[in-house]
């Protein structure tokens, strides 16, 4: 997997690193074939527009002289802080388009500097904005206020300081990647097993003030659930909760931090649970005759008490284009694992529920216990759309360069509105699109990324071809309108991406007034300058 | 199970019902052997004071004439109000004193009537006390502020008012108790699976007020897991959250009511996860050469994932006063329960695990599935334990009349530190309980009631002889040097009994200061007249 390694640099406006951007020629060629794969004709391919082409407004402020060894004010550290990853995000950098740069950007090494930012911001009236992997897609790391803004850089904070091998417990950095963390915990035989599709750039410090969703489709969905404790600076102090398994002492104070997006206080470290590497798995691909039948077959499965870690179900549309199954079926990806047991009798039960509800098996269940670590799972049904998973944030910068909108949104609902609910949304979505697309074709797919006992997290992707110039308002005006259906439908506006900027308005109306007022005054009381992550969550 | 049937009064200074006192002479025999077999010789038996001798402070208010037909000042009413069921409390109750009782007892019939009361309150400067079971073992729900106050005994609100088979889920008031609510749920095939101690007189709403502890040892062992949505009333409006099986919108609004014991809103209502009643049922008993050796297997039972719903570990004097074994080993209560599968698999590696840490049945593991409903658990080491757990509370009005001091203290700590930590704290207790009651013989027990892959809650309880008439300083004095040895070891000072007025001291060294900032902030948004509870996780 592609880390950040030494000497290499992140793009400024899409997704990977700039060696891992296709030459024109490759585009232009990946362009013809998903355009034709996707039945939208041919389209002329865009080049982004390079670094030294964009207008970036001058920095307003300076650092003082003690913060300038890792305060940076140039161009690329501004233009590649000012976005987050979101569809708007790729196109507004792919353009060139950088509105709202922060005027610094500060690469802390340590607590002490991350004072000194801080300190620096409140008593200048500098905004300050925390930033992990920039990989938001709600608009969480650009602030659009008038003020001067600092966009604080964590991922020097990216050790993994104390492995507890036996509470299963570690102390990392908050600025560790995905990547960063698992190879540091591998040393020590262990794994945190959290894997938002964001994983090779965002951090620990980013999933718990977002709330990521991790690839265990059930049971430890968030992050929330693996974290011990927190550590943040605020303006007002040091917010560190006890190492504790458990407690009843009050509200928790971890989960008052636990998606505060940056507006609380700047998370430094945590204590996570961690895991034994999973030596046993037991895996099944199951078709169904539609995506229903499939969700029936979910939901048995997660009431069931069985806990599978892999539970997504696609509808047919996506299972093809992921290259997972293309038979008009759609298909559950099901996996178990355990670092302790052989999962025979779980996944025997889990056939027998989907058998139950119509579901086939697309081949021979796989079975790997930990002396078969050399089988590979590529090739399979499963492999094939990890693959995928993980390649889609790369595609989309092509996407986006082919002149296709290409984007996602999530949300969650109980199983008892379960079918009208996606029904709604998803005549939504295709009557948005083809308002704003026209009647052409378009794509709206649906999969189930995460599932409870009471309800299941649907994931949209819209795939449709753009009106070159026009794509922000195309999809803002398709967001609007799924949003609105989600929010009057008894959704929520987000199961795992955030509120950020871009879903205030329907985080509004859907959380309790009270608890509005009581979050705004918590954040007064630890943020009286509001230099925190303005516009996020709540007003200043 | 005995409920609150019509025409049967509760005490109003200990343990159920009126009925369920045992006349003198049988509590005298009962002391008797108590006394016997804990090695405390004989001693004198006191009678409790019964009401009419009690001299209860004169109501400094009157409610309203509106309020008149929900609410009651007559001394039955308010001294059963006055306390809560910890040891300080059925002492002084027991003695007839009731320093702080309410000037009013309200009983809302609906939400109506709620505000109403808050309302009044608000406008009159009456604190609002929120009483659910009245079981509060921390000094929930005695304002002993000099405000006059008004208790609001929510048990009124006892419905299950909406089952939602499909979710597994169910609209229930916040008044139901334990037998209410599984009596109402028991009608539709479900069952909430929730049962601290408490659980024949406390309430959905106080447990949800708490973060009440469970009798599941593993996986969702707070009421915290089982919440979908709830519904509160503040003095500023209604904070109701949506109904979501998961979110990732901002910090949850449930999690900062959760646990927030009446200081920033009333609860009415919650939607909760239920589930099928467990048909599949799976159980051992194991001994072990000591306490310590159990927890290495209880340990590894917690990381394996394999789930199970019980996991107590009785050090070997408790097992013996529990009657549950009594051949100086302690006992590890094993089970594992499924609506869905059977669980041998599950049981035979737990018990797997649990030989290679020495552990060995103390007979032969018990597999039961749907057809075998008529066999019973009683008589097993199993069914005796769970006697014991339900009858405790009844018997510790039988102790303080027997002069024995008897009470309970919690906590959680990570398994790094578990051994040093119950060893400090055990120590800690021995050496107090010698100070305040002598060298003679007394017992400090210790048992895991949850368990964590990171850790485990260890619950420890202090018998000893008391001195007449000091038996509140006596306990105070042992509680504090506890309190601060779990304190200074890093323990929550409360894993599921909540922090009331008692813990506080400990609670305030323990959390964070920002957050204990950013809850005051957040309470004196929705209650700015400090009308809730006041006292209670904050100062006003």
């Amino acid at each position: 997997m592609p880390g950040a390694s030494e000497g290499r640099r992140l793009k400024h406006w899409g997704w990977g690193h700039e060696d891992q951007q296709l030459p024109h020629e490759q585009v232009v060629q990946a362009a013809a074939g998903i355009r034709a794969h996707l039945g939208f004709g041919e389209g002329e391919v865009e080049r982004p527009v390079p670094l030294e082409d964009v207008q970036l407004r001058a920095p307003r402020i300076q650092p003082p002289p003690t913060l300038a060894g890792i305060c940076d004010s140039g161009d690329y550290e501004r233009a590649s802080h000012a976005l987050g990853k979101s569809y708007r995000d790729v196109v507004r950098g792919f353009r060139g388009q950088f509105d709202h740069p922060p005027d610094v950007v500060a690469r802390p090494r340590d607590e002490k500097d991350l004072t000194a930012v801080l300190e620096w911001a409140e008593g200048a009236d500098v905004v300050a904005v925390p930033f992990g992997g920039g990989t938001s897609v709600v608009g969480g790391v650009e602030y659009t206020g008038e003020r001067p803004s600092v966009t604080v850089d964590l991922r020097a904070l990216d050790r993994v300081l104390e492995v507890d091998q036996t509470s299963r417990a570690a102390r990392i950095q908050a600025g560790a990647t995905g990547p960063g963390l698992q190879e540091q915990l591998r040393e020590h035989g262990l794994a945190l097993r959290h894997f938002p599709q964001s994983f090779e750039y965002s951090t620990l410090g980013g999933w718990i003030a977002t709330r990521a969703g991790g690839h265990f489709a059930t049971l430890w969905t968030h992050i929330d659930d693996l974290v011990e404790s927190v550590r943040a600076l605020t303006p007002r102090g040091v917010w560190e909760s006890r190492r504790l398994p458990g407690s009843g002492a009050g509200p928790s104070p971890d989960r008052m931090l636990v998606g505060s997006e940056g507006i609380l206080g700047v998370i430094t470290e945590a204590w996570v649970r961690v895991q034994a590497s999973p030596g046993f798995r037991a895996s099944a691909s199951l078709g169904f005759d539609s995506f229903h039948a499939g969700a029936q077959a979910v939901r048995a499965l997660a009431q069931s008490g069985l806990h599978p870690s892999n539970c997504r179900l696609l509808d047919p549309e996506e299972a093809a284009f992921t290259g997972a199954a293309n038979d008009g079926r759609a298909l559950l990806v099901l996996g178990f694992e355990s670092a302790d047991h052989p999962l025979d009798a779980w996944l025997a039960r889990a056939l027998e529920l989907c058998g139950d509800h119509g579901g086939a098996p697309t081949g021979e269940p796989r079975l790997r216990n930990p002396e078969d670590r050399g089988e590979q799972a590529r090739g399979h049904a499963e492999g094939a759309w990890r693959d995928a998973f993980l390649q889609a944030p790369y595609i989309r910068d092509t996407l986006v360069a082919a002149g296709i909108i290409s984007e996602t949104f999530e949300t969650a609902i109980t199983w008892d509105r379960f079918e009208a609910f996606v029904a709604t949304v998803r005549r939504t979505a295709e009557r948005a699109v083809a308002e704003v697309c026209g009647d052409g074709p378009a794509h709206v797919t649906c999969r189930l990324t995460h599932v409870y006992p009471d309800g299941a997290a649907p994931y949209f992707t819209v795939l449709a071809p753009a009106r070159r110039g026009s794509e922000l308002e195309q999809w803002n005006q398709i967001k609007s309108a799924v949003s609105d259906a989600i929010e009057a439908a008894g959704g929520t506006i987000t199961h795992h991406h955030a509120v950020g900027r871009d879903h205030r308005p329907w985080y509004d109306r859907q959380r309790p007034e009270p608890f509005a007022a009581a979050l705004r005054a918590a954040k007064e009381t630890v943020d009286p300058a509001s230099i925190l992550n303005p516009g996020v969550l709540v007003d200043p």
